[in-house]
């Protein structure tokens, strides 16, 4: 028997329920983990609130990412064997099966499973790939950020937030990062953000535009949308990308044509599992991510680590929106 | 003294005058074109309604396309001579005073003219830069178009969209040409689309499905926004590019952020304005659409032709939307 999260209805943090269940065996190409520490995301929350773009079947495990010790290999893994200490990939389907990697014992495809660097605790490998990843894949592999760009960060002290002002700023460009209150300012600028704009005191397009001198941002990274998309547009320079990677704002969008038409913008949808998935683009990305840890140039956040059955409270935090970096749960 | 086309305030049809003013003088820079034939452009109309990016200054000219005769040369004119057959390259600012070539005469930078073939009259000399330019500048400078892709043509039976449809297939992509009623299929056909879908009666999704075998189109380029576009988004594959270049939804768009995600797409603002103030771009494609007119694979299809003093007549007819091509204004 093993403790795994589960949830049997959509609804808040209170759904997730820690259930004791049967031990369950990889199939062919599958892996069973021992999982020690499990990096909360986003996605997971809007997987439990059914408005992620996949849908759980009912009872649902949830979690992406998970830091552990390999218990059991199936058939036709060639890769792993038991004793590996790994981390998960997020390249896999929440709404298959008994996947997601919330709690004791986790099956995954062997194909998602990676080292992580050996200087990082399991809290910490629990913490890199979605973070890291999203960022690189959105600004450096389709968004060929360049030194001496300035990229606006939105959301910027969640874990991916984060992520992206030190890849900003390792490869030489600069962040103007945005949050929605001033708690949040000193600690950005310690993370390393260059520019940091509190959107319920200052006006955003002013403040990007004098810290541009008047040219406006290269690129912008942004998983919330809703009304500030406007003004993001607003703030770019002229063949400026916007990438959108997810859907935080509850309403609807409305779509910025003039400011597109009139400054050649580029709003681009994305996703890491679709990123991940190309594994000409994942493998540079993973080399690159690995060295930069194991040099100290990335480093991974954590803001605070839960015990499993502490799940709700968990994610009750993560919805808090106080949190400045990874939750992490362990087991 | 010549006559020009002249608007005194914002309005319909109504308000454009021809006007007798006296002769203007070309400035360093610029000349004076004896004009013959000025292609009709939506933009013209969306100056005139006030809802340009650019607003007009009174009493304003307008008009981006003619095609005529040099019969001044301002200072430092070194590439132009009186006498030179010339067309125009919408590559200036209708805001500036006294440019608009909407008359029988027009002063413009010397470095929007161009020739064009001489197999060409100046009523399709007037009909050839705005449309083969705006369909290239997207769909193969920036939009990469391979020969075998699918790409959505909205608007087709627009001067833009028939460049779009003739362009595509010349390339070895197929065209889903989309209209909103019946009356415009079987010539959509007979021009060259491969496909024709109108909105009225067909499900766009659905139809572009079958035509791409559940794929999806691999590019799109539409003027009008609006609710297809949301549309247009769950009718693309993977990594699809939606050129967006006009705003002729009268109002707001919905921002179609879930299948944006889903299928990781992009939607580029795109001006033809920005894209031929880059010569490195814009030189290639004048090379391709000049020899491609002079070998008749592209045809530019003028739908008729009105007298000056019946401008307010052609641009009436402009905003039916009955044409098919490209509405030219003789003097």
């Amino acid at each position: 028997m093993s403790r795994i999260v589960r949830f049997h209805k959509i609804g808040g943090p209170e759904v997730l329920c820690v259930d004791e269940v049967s031990d369950i065996y990889p199939g062919p190409n599958e892996v069973r983990i021992n999982v020690k520490a499990i990096g909360l995301n986003r996605a997971e929350v809007m997987l439990r609130e059914g408005i992620y773009h996949e849908k759980p079947k009912f009872p649902s495990r949830l979690g992406y990412e998970a830091a552990g010790v390999i218990d059991l290999v199936g058939d036709d893994v060639s890769c792993w064997k038991v004793g590996d200490i790994v981390s998960t990939i997020p390249s896999f389907s929440l709404s298959q099966t008994n996947q997601g990697v919330y709690g004791e014992s986790a099956i995954v495809p062997a194909e998602v499973l990676s080292k992580y660097p050996s200087c990082l605790t399991p809290i910490q490998g629990a913490a890199i790939w979605m973070q890291y990843l999203t960022a690189y894949g959105a600004l450096v592999s389709y968004g060929n950020l360049k030194s001496g760009q300035t990229v606006i960060v939105t959301a910027a002290s969640s874990s991916v937030g984060i992520a992206a002002i030190q890849l900003v700023t390792l490869l030489g460009a600069e962040v103007i990062a945005v949050t929605r209150n001033n708690i949040k300012k000193p600690p950005l600028y310690k993370l390393g953000a260059q520019h940091v704009i509190v959107t319920e005191e200052e006006d955003l397009i002013d403040e990007v535009k004098k810290i541009t001198n008047g040219r406006g941002a290269d690129l912008a990274f942004d998983p919330i949308a809703g009304p500030a998309l406007n003004l993001i547009c607003n703030s770019m320079a002229n063949h400026g990308k916007i990438f959108e990677y997810g859907a935080l704002y509850p309403g609807n969008t409305n779509y910025p044509l003039m400011p597109m038409l009139a400054r050649s913008l580029s709003i681009i949808g994305y996703q890491v599992l679709d990123f991940v998935l190309d594994s000409k683009k994942l493998n540079p990305a993973k080399e690159f991510i690995v060295e930069q840890i194991e040099s100290g140039e990335l480093d991974p956040i954590i803001d605070s680590v839960f015990p499993l059955d502490k799940i709700q409270d968990a994610h009750r935090y993560m919805e808090s929106n106080k949190q400045l970096g990874k939750i992490v749960v362990t087991t």
